[in-house]
């Protein structure tokens, strides 16, 4: 493997200084970029037809570093591909979102599931080790996976939801059923995880992208116990370097103490939360991930870069007062909208690197 | 007027001791009870056919209070009457939801709004005071708008939304166009609560069903700042009467503190606050309500029963140590489900009145 020549996106993550803050964005290998969806034309248009083929998953993946000097590169793939290769049976309908045909609903079908055969999802890390042979050093590759939670919404609700009305009914009626999924998707999430550590991924995130919809007692029993329990059985260190873990948790600002105690080294913050109060709360024994609200990127270049000033400056200065970093990745709140200017693009993170930098200089002058 | 015969509602809304803890259901009077449905095909199965006829309107507000032992009516209409009147053409498609046909998108749209006619909306205020007519004093009758924020967001969007680009775009590129929509959104919403007061809205709420979508800062420069002039305007007296106000904003729990302070007399909760924690925040200085998740509704009635006690646990003794009350009126976190089982409904309402009973015996002997 090549030497890393920008790892300032892991040290924020160990809250070790840094020259700048780092930033990458989720879902930044996606539809806005014109790149993109000619790649995309080669797999048939369709995006599982990317995710599965290695070669085009790192074509997409590397994209944005090559227009963008971002300081990490995020696998290119689904949150689905797990419930997939537990033989759900996922696709995706043109302009839907994704669909199981094999819902989660009933004793039969939970009793059916298992933690599925890691041959099953080889693609995937076919596509990490691809990625980091491409990448060269560049910057560190994020491996990463829906939470227990988030794939047991979709496996049950058999594609997205406005209520969660099929796997609320089933957490208030038979409890029993659901927590016997989460157990098994936990066990799923870890060794997938491992295995994307094992291939190459330098760093992991969990998305729980639907954790917030729950009741407060709900989301820590059936959302936080598990998402414990994959970080109780996730590799910390590949290789003699830490792999650091991040938990995003949209919607989970009241919980952030309790999401930073399950042993992340990162939390991600969607915009409702106000970093700075959010620093305070943890007091820098996690760093932070985030928190701009993807949809300033549709306002001018000048307006980006004042917002992104703004949630730097509600950080603050990334050595605290008792010499402690804090560690600060900055990021969208959310994944990026498919319809965003690609040149704000450049805006964002041309101003997360300057004003950073700045910061920096007038904290130690 | 008749005499009011249960109370309990108004005297909880300001924190006044209550034999029990009164309980109403945002969207009691709706699509899950088949009454309802009877009477909205008397309306041409319209709904705004349903809310701009006082009788039918009357008739739909009172179907739950002949069901269940609820503490409080809430006015049946929609949230969208107010930019209706001003032009913006409401219509519902089959199945669908809201559409304006003008939506408010550039300077010659938005200059060119102004606060409403109030006998333009003459159908709400004769709706109110049909419903007080009918109640005969059984129970309070709440007034309701939507906050300026979130009328804007429909009347920027000109219908749902799941990314909130459109308004998201103005607020970030063109903050001055929608500052100038929300003073006028603020003005118009102050005057229509108080023409619903003078009506016989014996208690008024303000739901700011989208706070949430924003950014920290921005919740409080574009919805809290325009929440905060409609409630200084508001009348808070009527007839000798103290008018509570409450005020809901669906994912605003980080912002509970800042939202106590505009000088509501309660703050409704989401599900994803915990009310013991949000009770200590606020210190009893405003009421709360909520909070149960309305998918509990699907579980079987004795689970419905565990979790309202949960819930009433929670927020623990009415009475503090401290001799003070803490008012508590029970609520959903949310509108209940068109799908909801009516029976469970009734489990509901007898739990939160027959376990908040025992919490008043036992706290005192």
């Amino acid at each position: 493997m090549n030497v890393l020549q920008n790892d300032s996106f892991l040290r924020a993550c160990l809250r070790q200084p840094t020259d700048y803050t780092p930033v990458w964005l989720m879902r930044q290998a996606g539809r806005y970029l014109p790149e993109y969806r000619a790649t995309r034309v080669k797999a048939g248009n369709s995006f599982m037809g990317l995710a599965t083929n290695p070669d085009l998953a790192t074509e997409v993946t590397l994209q944005p570093l090559d227009r963008y000097p971002l300081d990490a590169a995020i696998l290119f793939s689904d949150i689905l591909t797990v419930p997939d290769a537990m033989g759900l049976g996922l696709s995706f309908g043109a302009g839907e979102g994704p669909r199981f045909a094999h819902p989660v609903r009933d004793e039969a079908a939970v009793a059916a599931l298992a933690v599925p055969d890691m041959a099953k999802l080889r693609y995937v890390f076919d596509a990490v080790a691809s990625i980091r042979r491409a990448l060269k050093g560049r910057v560190p590759l994020i491996g990463f996976s829906g939470s227990p939670w988030t794939l047991a919404c979709y496996m049950v609700e058999g594609a997205g939801s406005d209520d969660y009305r099929q796997i609320k009914t089933m957490l208030y009626a038979r409890p029993d059923l659901l927590h016997r999924i989460l157990a098994i998707n936990a066990d799923a999430v870890a060794t997938y995880l491992n295995t994307q550590i094992e291939a190459g991924a330098q760093a992991v995130m969990i998305f729980d992208s639907w954790g917030g919809v729950l009741e407060h007692r709900a989301f820590h029993e059936f959302s936080l116990a598990y998402t414990q329990r994959v970080m109780s059985k996730l590799k910390r260190e590949h290789g003699g370097q830490r792999v650091p873990a991040i938990v995003f948790t949209k919607g989970g600002g009241l919980w952030l103490e309790q999401i930073a105690a399950t042993g992340v080294d990162v939390v991600g913050l969607d915009w409702t939360c106000d970093l700075g109060a959010a620093r305070r709360r943890i007091d820098d024994r996690v760093a932070l991930q985030g928190n701009i609200d993807p949809m300033v990127l549709f306002a001018s270049p000048d307006a980006v870069a004042a917002e992104a000033r703004a949630v730097l400056d509600s950080f603050g200065a990334p050595q605290a007062a008792n010499g402690r970093w804090g560690g600060h990745v900055f990021n969208l709140g959310h994944g990026i909208n498919q319809h965003t200017p690609p040149d704000n693009v450049l805006a964002l993170v041309e101003a997360v690197h300057s004003h950073s930098r700045a910061m920096r200089s007038a904290s130690t002058s």
